[in-house]
C-alpha cells in the first residue's frame, strides 16, 4: 500500500467536523477505496481553546495555517475557512508549498478562480471542489467527467437550499415569506443574516463555478443577473398553482450558438417538471448535453455530512490519483478560450407570468394587451377572477404570455407600469419549458 | 500531446453507429478533453456488405474481431455485440491481447463479471461499463467515485425504459397493457420480443451490476427475485392513483446490517416521490449513502446517442488515464469479500397494496382482516366502492397495510387466496416509503 495521504483542515466549523468524523470513523473503508490510508494530521482554528468534537482532537489542533501547511506529512490542505480573503491566502500558500487543495468555497472560486487555478498549474498541484456546489450532489464530476463527450447546452439548477426550503414552506402551507424565513432560521436552514441566500448571491456564485466548467466562461461579479426570493408573494404562489405551476429559485445557463446567458431568478415550473418536485433544502441540477439530452442530479444541498461526503470523495480521488488526471485534462479557469461569450439575459427567449394590480374599470385589459402586442408578444392565458375583492391595491390581473425575448417583454412591462390604471409595480417571472 | 487512442468497435448497431458519429463529428472536442486524439480504426460487423453510416465507413470495416484486436494501433475494444457468448469471447480476447475494453453489455457482466474482471486484472487492463446501466445516466461513476466515502444502504432504480414507457402510457391515458406495449413497439421503445424488458430480466441484470459496485455481491441468475409489468392491470393503476400513488417497475437493493436483498417488481410510489415523476423511456436511480443521505440520478435510459455518450465518456476516461486508476482501486467482481451476504426478499419490510376480487356477501372483509392479523399485519386503509358493479369476477376490495415482513404478508395472502369468497388470485405490490 502506498504512502498515507496526510490531510490538514483549515477552518473547522460544521463541515470540517463532519470531515474529521468520516476520516476517524471510516478509516478502513477509505484506505480500501483510496488504496492508501487517509489521515487527519492538522486542524487549524481561530480559537484553539474552544471545545471540539473528539474526532477533531485526534489531530494536532492549532491556530497557524503556516505550521500545518509546512508539515511534510501533510499532502492535502482542505480549506473550509469561507470568505475570500483569508481563504485565498491559505489556498495560495498551500499550493506554493506543493500541497493539493480541496475546498468547498464557491465564493472564493467565483472571485479568484483564474488566479488560484493558475497557481495550481504552476505548482503542478490540484484544486478539487466537488463540495463547493450543491453539497452532496456530485455535479462537478458529472460535468467534468461523466458528460465529457458533450457540450452542455443548458443548465437549470436549484442551488440554494435555504431559498428552496422557504419556497416549499410557502407553497405547501400557504405561509408568508417572512414566516417561512423565520422558520428556516429557527431550524438552522438560514443564517441570522440570510441576505446572500435569499437575494440569489449564493446561487450566482455556484452558477459561476458550473459555467466555468461547462462553457469556459469566467463571469465577473455583476455578469450574472440575479433576482432573489425575498419579493416572492404568497399570492403569486397561489396563482402559479392555479395555472399548474410551482415557483422555484433557479440558476440558469442558456445558450444560443456561442452565446451564453447566466441568471438567477424565481421561475415558474410545471408541477410535473422534475425540478418542481425538489423539496425543502435539497438541491438539483438539470444538465442538457448536445449528445446525451437531459440529465438530472439531485440530493442534499448542504449540511454537515452531505458536504463532508463530497470533501472526502475529493480526498479519495487524490489518494487514487484520479483527481490529478482530471485536473490536468480539464484546464479550468485557464485563459484558453473555449468559444463562448457572455450575453445579457435580455436576449433569452421565454414565456412569462405577469401579475398586475389594476383599477377595476373598463378597458384596462385592452390597454395591457395592446402594449404587449406592440412588442410582438402574444398572450396564452389570462386570469381575472370575478370574485376578486377590489381593494386600495386594485384587482389582480394575471397574464401568461407565449415565448418572447426577455428584453422586449421587459420593455412592454415598463410601458404597462406607466398606465394610470395599473396601481402597483408589475410582478413578473419567466416560465420554464 | 500523447499518442492517439485507437478504438475498435466490435458490433455496430444503433449504439455503435452513435459512437462512430461522435468520434467523427467531435474529434476536436474529444482531443481537447482527453488530452489526445481518439480515433475509430476498426469496425467489426457480421455482414460487411450491409450499407453503413458514413461515420462508420471512415474506419476499416471487416468481419474479423481477431484482426481488429491484433492491430497494434488499437488500444481499446468497444464491445457492442450483445448477448453472452460471442461477446464474452471478444472481451477475453481483447484483454488477453492487452487492449482495454468498453462495454454496454449488462447481461455479459451479470453472467461473467468475475471471469472478465479477473482476466482484466491479470492483463493489467481496464473494463469500463458506464453504458451498461441506465444509458446516458452516469450511475457507475456516481457509485464508484462520487459516493466513494459512503457505504450505500439502499438503491431504488427505474432501470428499464420500455417498462416505464408502458406504465406511463397506462397511467396517463388509461390504455391497457397490451395497447401500451403495441405502441412501444411501433415507436421502437420495445423489441418485437419484449420478454426480457417486461418480465424484469433486463432490470435484474442492471441491478446485479449496481449491487456488485455497491455491496461487492455477485448475484447468480435466480438470486434476484423478479416480477415484471406484464400482469399490471389498468384497474390497479386506477386504484393506486385514487390512493395517491403511481406504479413503477423498480429494481431495489435493501440492506439490513450485512444482509442485502435484491429484487425487481412493480411498486407503488407516492405521486410526490421523485421517482414517480420519471416518465416515458427515462431511467432514474435513487442511491442512499450512509453519509450523504439520498441522492438521485436521472436521464435517458437507452437510445443511440445517450448510450453512445456514456461509451465515449469511458473512452475519454481511458484517454486521460482516470479509468486505469479507478479500475485498480475499485476491485470489482474480485473474490475479496466486502462483508455483505445476499438474503431473500422474504425478509424485507414494506407496506403492501392488496387487491382482491371478492363475492359480494357479508363477512368477507372480516375474514380477510383476520388472516392479515394472524400474521401480525395491520391495515392502514380499505377501498370498497359501493357503486362497484358485481360481475362474475366479484367486486374489488383494495387494502393498504402498515409495514410488514414480506414473508409474513405473502403467507397471509396464500391463506386469503384459499377463501371461497375470494374469486380470483389476489394481486399485490409493495408500497415505497
Amino acid at each position: 500500500m502506498a504512502e498515507v495521504l496526510g490531510v490538514a483542515l483549515v477552518g473547522c466549523g460544521t463541515v470540517g467536523t463532519g470531515v474529521a468524523r468520516i476520516l476517524r470513523d471510516h478509516s478502513d473503508r477509505l484506505a480500501q477505496r483510496g488504496g492508501r490510508a487517509v489521515e487527519l494530521r492538522h486542524v487549524v482554528v481561530r480559537d484553539a481553546g474552544k471545545p471540539r468534537d473528539a474526532a477533531v482532537l485526534g489531530a494536532l489542533v492549532g491556530t497557524s495555517s503556516e505550521v500545518a501547511i509546512a508539515d511534510p506529512a501533510v499532502h492535502v490542505v482542505v480549506e473550509l475557512v469561507g470568505g475570500t480573503t483569508v481563504a485565498r491566502g491559505v489556498v495560495l500558500a498551500a499550493l506554493a508549498a506543493g500541497k493539493h487543495v480541496v475546498t468547498a468555497n464557491k465564493a472564493l472560486l467565483a472571485a479568484h478562480g483564474p488566479e488560484i487555478f493558475e497557481a495550481a498549474r504552476k505548482a503542478e498541484r490540484v484544486v478539487c471542489f466537488e463540495a463547493a456546489v450543491a453539497g452532496g450532489v456530485p455535479i462537478i464530476r458529472a460535468l467534468a467527467e461523466s458528460l465529457a463527450a458533450n457540450q452542455v447546452t443548458a443548465l437549470q439548477g436549484i442551488l440554494n437550499g435555504t431559498s428552496n426550503f422557504i419556497l416549499t414552506a410557502m407553497a405547501d402551507r400557504g405561509v408568508s415569506y417572512a414566516d417561512a424565513l423565520g422558520e428556516a432560521q429557527r431550524l438552522g436552514y438560514a443564517e441570522a443574516d440570510p441576505t446572500l441566500d435569499v437575494d440569489g448571491s449564493d446561487a450566482a456564485h455556484k452558477l459561476a463555478v458550473l459555467a466555468q466548467i461547462a462553457f469556459g466562461v469566467t463571469p465577473k461579479s455583476g455578469d450574472i443577473e440575479k433576482v432573489g426570493i425575498d419579493r416572492v408573494q404568497a399570492t403569486d404562489i397561489r396563482f402559479a398553482r392555479e395555472l399548474g405551476y410551482t415557483i422555484k429559485l433557479l440558476a440558469e445557463a442558456w445558450t444560443d450558438g456561442p452565446e451564453v446567458a447566466l441568471h438567477v431568478a424565481p421561475v415558474l415550473l410545471r408541477h410535473t417538471d422534475m425540478l418542481a418536485q425538489v423539496r425543502g433544502a435539497h438541491n438539483a441540477i438539470q444538465v442538457t448535453g448536445d449528445i446525451v439530452g437531459e440529465t438530472l442530479y439531485q440530493g442534499p444541498g448542504a449540511g454537515m455530512m452531505p458536504t463532508a461526503s463530497s470533501v472526502v470523495a475529493d480526498l479519495l480521488d487524490l489518494a487514487v490519483g484520479r483527481a490529478q488526471r482530471t485536473f490536468a485534462a480539464a484546464k479550468l479557469w485557464s485563459t484558453a478560450p473555449r468559444g463562448f461569450t457572455l450575453t445579457p439575459s435580455e436576449k433569452v427567449r421565454s414565456r412569462f407570468y405577469l401579475r398586475l394590480s389594476v383599477a377595476d374599470q373598463p378597458g384596462v385589459l385592452a390597454e395591457v394587451c395592446r402594449m404587449l402586442a406592440e412588442q410582438g408578444i402574444s398572450i396564452a392565458s389570462v386570469i381575472q377572477h370575478e370574485e376578486s375583492a377590489t381593494t386600495a391595491h386594485g384587482v389582480p390581473l394575471v397574464i401568461m404570455t407565449h415565448t418572447a425575448e426577455t428584453g422586449r417583454f421587459r420593455a412592454a412591462v415598463r410601458h404597462i407600469a406607466g398606465l394610470p390604471s395599473v396601481v402597483e409595480p408589475p410582478v413578473y417571472y419567466s416560465v420554464a419549458g
